[in-house]
């Protein structure tokens, strides 16, 4: 049984070589309706000018990658990061998405405190939470696979992003849950099941393990289908733990970014109808 | 405050460019007591020869490194792991010590299922134990980090680790508690108490996190006070679990095995009393 595409969305860093024009043409011919964009290209494109492109196209916007990195110590530098938070948040109400992603933030640099570091994030979200839900936006922290618990993102499990999801309401604070940073934790059923329980699964994506993996291990999120993680399983846990949205295939991958935007794209589309439901 | 060398015991693999007199001169002038070896430079000297060595040398074999890889399909292959498995047992106990360490082995190719995994290393275990515990050796499981979950060890959590060895008595199979590899997960203080209420504390081991990861993450374990752990902490954990045993360091790391093996042995000795208690 495969997938359609109806429930795809594809990442906008997956086929990063692709212009946001480029990457609405290849969504049209396949008919590819959801796109996750980041922040980056989108300032490049312009904010009002890739409004009205992913409009006109009408492609659905699914997430906005993403805010985060509060874990900061010194307070000029988490006055600015909060600043810059409020400015994602409202540059995903401007681009019609309801999700920002979050990558929470490393150690600063000689701390060996991860429980402090965690702390500041719920700090942080208790600023954010409530300007979030007054821009129609949801914030998404995504537990980061544990090998980047130093210096990306102290939030390692969905058990440990839940704990801080879980002090806020639902409308403002809830979870991504990304396979390729879970899939090796045989508890990570059971906290999709108490994520979706509480209404909290605000974004599922797709990436495949692949090894070995690169130097700084930030460019090795294999294609759907190339790796070890079984996509079908965990598309049965977020379903059955009632997420009906989008799934979102996110890849930063040095050999795909290499190739054709386009000849990636529709591989990409055909790997996930071949490996989802 | 500062720890004694008393509890040191320094891990063959951390100074792999010393050959075994070598590192048995380097302990003798710095007082070091207690080495963790590995099968393959024992069988290059010679199990008998080492044995004498280190006899000889009045040191304590606190581990053996490693048996394990446990998860092949094949009955052939799975044939020929247990025969090893049983030759690497002899050989702790010709060695006098009564620790072996387990690396489980990683998925088969092309498999992506962990559970089946998982059941493949109990099975070998049932094997395992009763013909460890009549060599007097004790199997001890090591979780690796969650990033060798494909290609090296399916156990990525001590409360995985646990889950399995408590399958069997504690004298058969515990676990090895090693810094680097759950350094990351705020639930390992209570696994760790776990383990120790259950006398399943069999060794532990320390290595600091640095990054970046170099390619394939293997040679990136960082001498002690170099990373992001730390590590009285994680000692006052597995004492506060009732562990007395020796405190093993064991780094692979490229840049350390470049420099002369007596300075890094050196240094190794002075960041372990600098960094534990």
């Amino acid at each position: 049984m495969s997938g359609s595409l109806e429930r795809f969305s594809i990442n906008q860093m997956t086929v990063k070589q692709l212009s946001l024009p480029e990457l609405a043409d290849g969504c049209a011919r396949l008919g590819i309706r959801n796109v996750g964009l980041w922040r980056e290209p989108v300032q490049a494109h312009g904010l009002e000018a890739t409004a009205k492109l992913v409009r006109d196209a009408g492609l659905t916007v699914t997430t906005l990658c993403r805010g985060g990195f509060f874990t900061a110590v010194d307070p000029r530098e988490r006055a600015a990061a909060l600043a810059d938070n409020r400015r994602a948040i409202d540059e995903a109400a401007a681009l019609g998405t309801d999700t920002l992603v979050l990558v929470s933030g490393g150690l600063p640099a000689g701390s060996k405190d991860l429980y402090g570091a965690r702390e500041r994030i719920a700090d942080a979200l208790s600023e954010l939470g409530p300007y979030a839900e007054r821009h129609g936006v949801r914030l998404a922290i995504e537990p980061l696979h544990p090998m980047y618990a130093a210096d990306r993102c102290v939030v390692s499990t969905l058990a440990q992003a839940l704990d801080l999801a879980e002090r806020f309401p639902a409308h403002q604070v809830g979870v991504t849950v990304d396979t390729y940073h879970i899939w090796w934790d045989d508890t990570a059923p059971a906290q999709i099941a108490r994520a979706g329980a509480g209404g909290r699964i605000h974004t599922f994506q797709l990436a495949d393990w692949t090894t070995p993996l690169p130097e700084g291990v930030l460019t090795g999120r294999g294609q759907i289908g190339d790796g070890s993680i079984d996509m079908r399983e965990w598309q049965d846990h977020v379903e059955a733990a009632g997420y009906t949205g989008a799934i979102e295939v996110e890849l930063f991958n040095d050999v795909l970014w290499a190739r054709d935007g386009q000849e990636v794209l529709a591989e990409t589309a055909r790997r996930f109808t071949e490996h989802t439901r």
